[in-house]
Order: structure tokens, then C-alpha cells, then sequence
């Protein structure tokens, strides 16, 4: 197994002593277009989302698919929080097999696309529900194509979370976002020293205090819209009080204690699309069980509260149009939504305890 | 190495799957007394406090002696934050050896008493510098006895922190505290199974709640000054946020999200006596890297954050008299002083970041 094995795929060990954590970036590059240059072109029904909730990366595919409305023409299969050395499992579903693609561990569809996949298996993967091989795994790549490129079969009113005069500022977000915030809570968590744990800590808060500067004046983080960086930041700070605070040590405070970014971060979670694919439970199943080189119990935190989740953000005053000329999505499909004794949607305020 | 040995003892593993964290509360029972009862009189210059900084039952020793001025009576030993499987050691010390007692180890004292000693070598400790030989390690009498049998030696203005007519309030108090919070985190940090740490987690937020009511119209725990109950609660709550929140997973919320506790903690912490024995960095250091089974990285958090515990904390508005009709300590002696880059105390607020 790699060293530079990520994170979100499989294997027992996620930190080096003595290095620091290096994410293997190598994904399936494969991309499917309008034109298919690939050998992939748009089609829908033919591809099958996987994407396990517990992951971040994973949860992005699944808030962009819905803000777009593009359930219809990309069906949704969701692995369990856990799984083992080897691969994301499909535990959660009847008989142990997803629905569509019949297969009960995710490499199956890896290994169909390569019987010699060398890589880790990784969430989010699109897979072919007509060979039932994956034809990418490329996350940062797949959300843009999932606004670029299905545009034909987006719902009517879906926002444009990738418009083009804003493109240059969005990717300089990304870039900034993924290095420091996303893959920085990473660095800190699997670091296999105590100096590569302190960088990756400076330069996360760091990071952290220049979004809460940043945020105190804007509503969102590009524009005055929500974008793909919204996305792409919101992932990683729903999980932030809930599992890299404690779990991966980025204690110098929790969420919660950064008003702006806390309230930002409120705000997406009680938009359509953003809080209502959040599930909690599994978020914390999924790091604290499959970590077991820094949580060795497996013991899984009863906390945090999360009924401050749903309390008021008061971002509103700062202007700003959430969805631009669009429209919020409707309801989330039959099938597809979150437990509700694992979110605090719909919840009494303070009803859910942990 | 019993499954009942105590926490601030020595030994690698604190959790034993499957079970719940059981305290051995088995110490050495004899008693230092002003009628010399058990062959020990109170003897100025006689006996030496052993008492690790980071160890939250030996804090509360190091407390009591500063707030009665015994410093003259009773020197103190402070061994450093980790130790091995054997002992605590006096690793801060030149040469590594307690300057008074001459040993390295703390384990040479419980041995000099015992060859057999049979269970943990804990902190605090009273030895008897005539023979080396620790007179008693059982941490609730040994402060009860510095303010009662040591009361000649008590310097002008010492504080009563034992009344006799407060006696029955303050021992119910300290029976509830020790079970469900001082010990609480530890039954959440040490469970062995997600349903033992479950019930911890339960017990221990209900009775912060409980505590959190109490202290919302009172100053303090019991009556209207400090008093040995008092001590014993700041010891779990000034390590919360540093470690158990995070360490423990006594993760409900910080200690600063309880705003009359956390008040609470603050003035304590503000108080001469509290805050100016708590040595962050040592507490820190030994809980995450002694326990291995829970923290196998043995990396040591960067946060929290600590310029909180010096902000104003409004507490005097409830009335009160910390010192009843006695003064507060004087400055801590020269040689008893904490790193002042380990505290947050005589900094600028903000100053220090972790």
C-alpha cells in the first residue's frame, strides 16, 4: 500500500511516523463530455453516482447533483460509512449489493476497469451502469463537468454554480480551499510527527481566520452567489466541530467559535441541496471506526450537540441571491433522504442531543 | 498490571475491551496527624509533596498548600508530565533526580515503603524525607488533612477551606463531583466499549447541567467562599477543553459553551492559588502521550486556545467572599513557578495562542 494513499479510499494505516501526510492525487482522468471525447459522452441513465455520505469529496457530487436537479439522469448509490482494507462496501443496502450496479464492494466496478487497479478505492466514482466499470473517480474534475457539461439536463431554475466571468476567482478559491482547509484538516489528522502536525495546523487556522475576514462582508465566498467553492468549503466545515476538532486535533477552536464562518456555514446548511445530504452519524462512524491507527477504540463521540445547526445565521442581511436567476431545489427524492435521527433538519431546536 | 489500576498511575494500557473504566481506589490509607496517630505527626520539614503538575488529583494538592501557605511546612516534587510503565520520573529535575529525595523515579519511594508494592505509583505523594519512604498517596484525605491537622502551620489569612458546619454539604458535593465528573471523564476517556462510554457521557453532561444550574446564582459550590469543593471541581474543569473535550471524547460541548461554569472556572482560574499551578503544556503532554491505546500517535494537540481564561468573568456580581475572612495568597514562591510559556496568565489577552 502506498504511502500517498488517500485518505478516502481504503487501507488500515493513515499515518507515517515521522512524515508528514502527502494525499495521492492521481485519479482516473476520464472525463464524460457533451462531445465524448472520452468515449463517455452525457447520457442519462447510463451513469451511476457512488458516493458514500461519510465523505467529503463524495458529499460534494451529491450537493451539486441535487442543486442542479440531475437526479433524474444520474442515479444515486451510497456505500456505508465504514468499510475495510480493501474497499467501500454497499452495506447498507438490501442484501448487502446496490440496486443498479449488483455488486457488494465498490472495487468490483474498479476492477472492471482495470483488473489491475493499482490505486486506492475511492468515493466519488462515476460508474457505467452498462459494463458496470467505473469511468472516473476524478472528484474536483467531476462537479465542474456536472455544471458544465449535463447542463442540458439540469432542472429548470438550477443556478449556475460555475459561470464563467467568475471562473479564474473561483478556481483561485479552490486552490487555496483544498490545499489549506480540505486536505489541511488531512495533514493535521494523519501527520506522523509533531512538526508536520503544527504546520498543517498554522497553516489551516491561518487559512480559517483569512475565510472569516473574508466572509464577515460577503455572504458567499465568490460573487454573490452560491458557487462550486461554497461547496467545496461547506463540506469540510459541516464536519469540522463533528469530527476534525477532535479526531484529527484541529483544536485551536471549533466552528462555532469563528462567528462568521459558523454563521456562513449555517446558512448553507439550511439551504436546499447543502444540510439535507448531511448525515452526522455516518460522518462519525466513518472516521472514527476507520481510523484505527489514531482511534484504536473505535469508540465513536456522542457529541457534539448539533442543534445549532438550524438556529439563525442572520446572513441574510448581507444580501446576496443563494441561487442567482434559479431556484431552490425542491424536496429530496423518496430514497434518498438522510435518516432523520441523524441530522438536526426538522428537529425541534435542541430535540437531538448528539 | 491490575484492569483496575488508576489513571495517574503508571502502565500502558487504561482500556480494557469490552469494559468499563474502573478506578482503583486502593491507597495507602496512613495518615500525617497533629497526634501522630498512625507514627506520622505533622512535622514541618518533615515530609515532601510529590505532585505532577499535569495530574489533576495531585493539582488539587498543590492547591490546597499554596492557598493555606505550607510552603514552608511542605516542600514539593514535581515530576514530570510523562512517564514510562514503571514511574513517574523526575525528568524536569537537574541530573533527572528529585533534588531532595535524591531518587529519579518515583516508584524508589513506594518501594522504600513497601519492596512489594503491589499497585500504581500515583501522584500526589507525601514521602517522609527522613526515610524516602512515602508516608500515603491517597489524594482525597491528604488535602482534608492540610487544612485540618496542619493548621498550626497554616500561614495568617489562610482560608478555611474544610468548615465544620459545611462538612456534610461539602463532602455530598465531593462524593457527586468525583463520581460523575472529576472520575466522569475518565469512565468517557477509558470505556472499553461504545456502550460504557455512552452511560459515562450521559452522567457526566447530566451532572455539568446540574452543576451548571447550581452555579448560575452562586458563587461558588458550597456556602459563599471557596472551599475544598471548589478544588476539587477546577482540577476536571481547567483540563476540559485542553483534553477531554477532544482526548476523552467528552465532546457534548467545550466547557466554554456552559456559560456559568465556564465563568465559573475563569474566576477560580483568576484567583492566586488556582490558575497560577496549571501548567497547560504539562497537562497537555501527559494525557496525550502516556496513553498510547487512545492516542498511539502520541501527537499533542496545538489548541485550544487559551487567551479565554484570562477575560473578564463577571463573577463578582454574585456576591461572595473567596477568602471568607482571610486574604488571598501571596506570589507564588520562586522555584514553584509554571513555565509562564505554558499559561495564559501575565500575558496580553490573545498573546498566546496555544
Amino acid at each position: 500500500m502506498s504511502e500517498q494513499h488517500p485518505e478516502h479510499s481504503t487501507g488500515g494505516t493513515y499515518t507515517v511516523k515521522g512524515k508528514e501526510f502527502t494525499r495521492d492525487t492521481r485519479y482516473i482522468p476520464t472525463r464524460i463530455t457533451e462531445d465524448g471525447r472520452d468515449g463517455f459522452p452525457v447520457e442519462p441513465g447510463r451513469y451511476r453516482l457512488v458516493a458514500a455520505r461519510a465523505c467529503p469529496w463524495a458529499n460534494r457530487a451529491i450537493i451539486v447533483r441535487r442543486l442542479l436537479g440531475l437526479e433524474d439522469a444520474i442515479s444515486l448509490g451510497t456505500p456505508g460509512p465504514t468499510h475495510d482494507a480493501r474497499s467501500w462496501t454497499f452495506d447498507l443496502d438490501p442484501d448487502g449489493r446496490d440496486p443498479v450496479l449488483g455488486i457488494e464492494r465498490l472495487q468490483e466496478a474498479y476492477l472492471r476497469r482495470d483488473p489491475e487497479y493499482p490505486r486506492g478505492i475511492t468515493v466519488p466514482a462515476l460508474v457505467d451502469v452498462t459494463t458496470g466499470a467505473v469511468v472516473t473517480n476524478d472528484y474536483a474534475q467531476m462537479t465542474l463537468d456536472l455544471s458544465t457539461q449535463w447542463r442540458a439536463h439540469h432542472r429548470d431554475g438550477a443556478p449556475d454554480l460555475y459561470p464563467e466571468h467568475l471562473r479564474a476567482e473561483i478556481d483561485a478559491m479552490n486552490d487555496r480551499v483544498f490545499r489549506d482547509v480540505n486536505n489541511g484538516v488531512y495533514r493535521c489528522g494523519f501527520a506522523g510527527s509533531q512538526e508536520a502536525y503544527e504546520q498543517a495546523f498554522d497553516r489551516l487556522f491561518a487559512a480559517l481566520d483569512h475565510l472569516e475576514d473574508h466572509l464577515t462582508t460577503r455572504r458567499y465566498l465568490v460573487g454573490d452567489t452560491i458557487t462550486e467553492a461554497d461547496v467545496r468549503l461547506f463540506t469540510t466545515l459541516v464536519r469540522f466541530d463533528a469530527v476534525y476538532h477532535g479526531h484529527f486535533k484541529a483544536n485551536r477552536n471549533k466552528l462555532s467559535e469563528m462567528p462568521a464562518l459558523w454563521a456562513y456555514a449555517r446558512d448553507l446548511f439550511q439551504t436546499p441541496g447543502f444540510g439535507d445530504t448531511v448525515d452526522f452519524q455516518q460522518i462519525k462512524e466513518h472516521y472514527y471506526v476507520v481510523h484505527t491507527d489514531i482511534n484504536p477504540t473505535q469508540i465513536v463521540p456522542h457529541g457534539p450537540d448539533l442543534s445549532g445547526w438550524v438556529t439563525a445565521h442572520g446572513r441574510e442581511s448581507l444580501g446576496g441571491r443563494p441561487f442567482g436567476d434559479g431556484t431552490p431545489p425542491g424536496p429530496v427524492r423518496e430514497g434518498e433522504r438522510v435518516d432523520p435521527a441523524h441530522t438536526p433538519l426538522d428537529r425541534p431546536t435542541g430535540a437531538l442531543r448528539a
